[in-house]
């Protein structure tokens, strides 16, 4: 181990050069801490002659990323160049080659997770993506090690920075959905096209990795269910505000029977829950285990410092395993359990749901609507009525009802002649967690 | 492997009796994680013939811990019988004897932490303890790995869920301090001698652990300054809510200079901060990253289904260091480092405060009291003052001052004739941690 742990990058974005940064600025401890010295010896970047503002030499930097993954001098590769391919050929190649393998790439983990990480037991390595979920903070790690003895009944998350920044402008000023998303562009919060973020694709693919190991399931980015918050409007976030609710965008996976249900929507949840003090670009996971009862993890989800984090704390771990034992350890990782459950159907998750109607102001309108709610056997927990004449808006909380009954009452609700149009359907989350 | 991790047990109390509970009921999803059976194959009670309410053969309990540290069918150690004597001299032979040991006991580590974690390493076994700090919630394991290559910058806690109890009680129904301690007592949460908790030891033990892996500094419990909530009365919390804040017993360990301080004291803090919405019983850190940021890990600090958790985290961590490597792998968890720190005296420490002052209600008053702070080059930032005659009463927040300084102009106003009493002295947290 004289040489210490040689690490090749895919790779030099953001998250890249601040881990090559990190790993420069805290060498002594780090080498300390993993008790051997962990160094960056190989980048493969698009164009190496291009000035980089990281502490590396410029003869480490290739255009060839197969000179990382194949080298003999590289003992792990970490991959931050992100999308599905090449990265998902590259990390093959380079677990076929006996190196372990860090990422971030939360939409290959998604899309591939089996086959890559049935690829790492096949070969003896390790595949570590602590980085993947919730950037800076320690998420899986907790999940597949603090909780390994525990049973996870619930994960309910704030997953993606972008729309959690939106949605707090929304509510703290008042801010219309278009306001608040050119303003995280102007912070460079959201990309130029936001529709990853606003449209939940980025936070149903964490969302699938995080139920995979808690429910040791294998889940795709596809099999969860997905709404964005393009639909949320400034009148929503008034009304929860009035009811002592916060709208958020919630990546929920949970144990129902012997199924899994996982997806992503805008909730309103109290604002006494742990996670409606979650604001602006951070992030959280709110873990409900049978014996560890909630627990919640917190800090920030993106950005190149928080994420390196991430990325520095598996590589010391893989050093220390080289370490302590001349060979890597934890090939355990990935091991999908003979417990796989059925992905429940979103129609048959249970929830309360808001309703936001436009209304006729006129004798037995309420009445219609509330005989409508009693044919499909769902029970009316809050009743609001404003406005009157044209403007009359009506809003509704349930009690806990099926997904496909709620449905079936709303088509019901558009037929009749008192309402004009429902505005708007949010789920509600009742307890604190 | 084929016995798999055979656990010996010393003692069988709340936590002792939740652990055998969770790893007979969860003992299938424990064996596919740890990669191995984990099994409890002996524990050392006061009285074996005493029925308990564990799913475990009787016959398993003795009455000799030394049966226990010294028995060679046993590959681990689980030391949940608190206190210093004998669950010192047992952990220091079962390490003897080439056990590693998983211990839950704060008031041990916090004073004799160097002399066990030194004679870990010389016998090349584990120590670990991430039930000794936050029960349930991780935060051991991510200071240590995932935060290993990021440099701390301050720890912020609610490590007392006994006094977070009474002080959530004081806060949101006015109770009075000693009707809050009398019901945390009903409903167990306080001892019959409540003094552990509302005098800060507890959490001064558990701050002393947490700084010294978060600064590699051997921190004890002697050496963290403290100060409880006995002197917290309705009025500073009545106060605090009408100026934005709510009292926390905090513990605080930060890095200032080449030094570190180690506190832990009641504190305001400002609603909007992320540990103002940890009420009742609840733990919480935040942790501030030079790299990461905030980091917040939140959850039941106490109780024996989430302690029990932290203990058989580590116990599945041991068996798969075991089970990988053949040997326990994870050694190097002592190490205090070569960045040892002094301790900053407390003296040192700046901050803002805020004062309850008893105030004659006559012209030049606050004067007099405005000029004592200027002599001692103190900042107002805030001053309300209600009533009149004798009952006059002067809320004074600083801004930042050296504790020394305030304390030496606290003296200054204890001697002019106007000021009858100074109240309190709270200090106040200014930012978002």
């Amino acid at each position: 181990m004289s040489d210490g742990l040689r690490v090749g990058m895919l790779g030099c974005g953001t998250v890249g050069a601040a881990v090559i940064r990190m790993l420069h600025e805290h060498a002594g401890e780090i080498e300390r801490r993993a008790g051997t010295h962990v160094a960056v010896v190989r980048v493969a970047v698009r164009d190496p002659d291009r000035q980089r503002d990281v502490p590396l030499d410029p003869s480490l930097l290739v255009k060839e990323p197969d000179e990382i993954v194949s080298a003999p001098d590289v003992d792990v590769v970490v991959e931050v160049i992100g999308g599905i391919e090449p990265a998902r050929s590259l990390i093959l190649a380079a677990m076929a080659a006996g190196k372990s393998v860090v990422t971030a790439n939360k939409a290959l983990l998604a899309d591939h997770g089996p086959e890559l990480f049935d690829e790492a037991v096949r070969r003896g390595v390790d595949l570590l993506y602590e980085a993947a979920v919730g950037g800076g903070i320690p998420v899986i790690r907790p999940i597949r090690e603090h909780l390994a003895g525990d049973r996870i009944v619930r994960l309910t998350g704030i997953l993606n920075g972008t729309t959690n920044y939106i949605l707090t402008r929304m509510t703290e000023d008042g801010s219309s959905l278009e306001d608040a998303v050119r303003e995280a562009q102007a912070l460079g919060y959201a990309e130029a096209d936001p529709s990853a973020d606003v449209e939940g694709s980025d936070a149903a693919a964490k969302a699938a990795i995080l139920a995979t190991i808690a429910f040791d399931t294998p889940v795709a980015a596809k099999d969860v269910s997905r709404e964005g918050i393009t639909a949320v409007t400034a009148d929503d976030i008034a009304f929860a505000k009035r009811l002592g609710y916060v709208v958020k965008l919630l990546a929920v996976a949970e144990r129902v029977g012997d199924s899994v249900s996982v997806r992503v929507h805008p909730a309103m949840i109290p604002t006494s829950h742990p996670l409606a003090a979650v604001r602006d670009a951070f992030n959280a996971v709110l873990i409900d285990g049978e014996r560890v009862g909630p627990l919640m993890l917190y800090g920030r989800g993106a950005g190149g410092d928080p994420t390196a984090t991430s990325v520095v704390g598996d590589l010391i771990e893989l050093a220390r395993g080289r370490a302590a034992a001349g060979t890597i350890t934890t090939a355990a990782h990935a091991a999908h359990g003979e417990s796989v459950r059925s992905l429940l159907p979103v129609d048959d998750v249970l929830g309360e749901f808001y309703l936001l109607l436009d209304v006729a102001d006129r004798p037995g309108v309420l009445a219609a609507i509330a005989h409508a709610f009693a044919h499909h056997q769902i029970s009316i927990k809050q009743v609001w009525q404003e406005g009157h004449g044209d403007e009359a808006r009506l809003v509704i909380i349930t009690h806990v009802a099926q997904e496909r009954t709620l449905r079936e009452c709303a088509r019901t609700l558009e037929s009749l002649d008192s309402v004009k149009a429902i505005r708007s359907i949010i789920r509600v989350e009742a307890g604190e967690g």
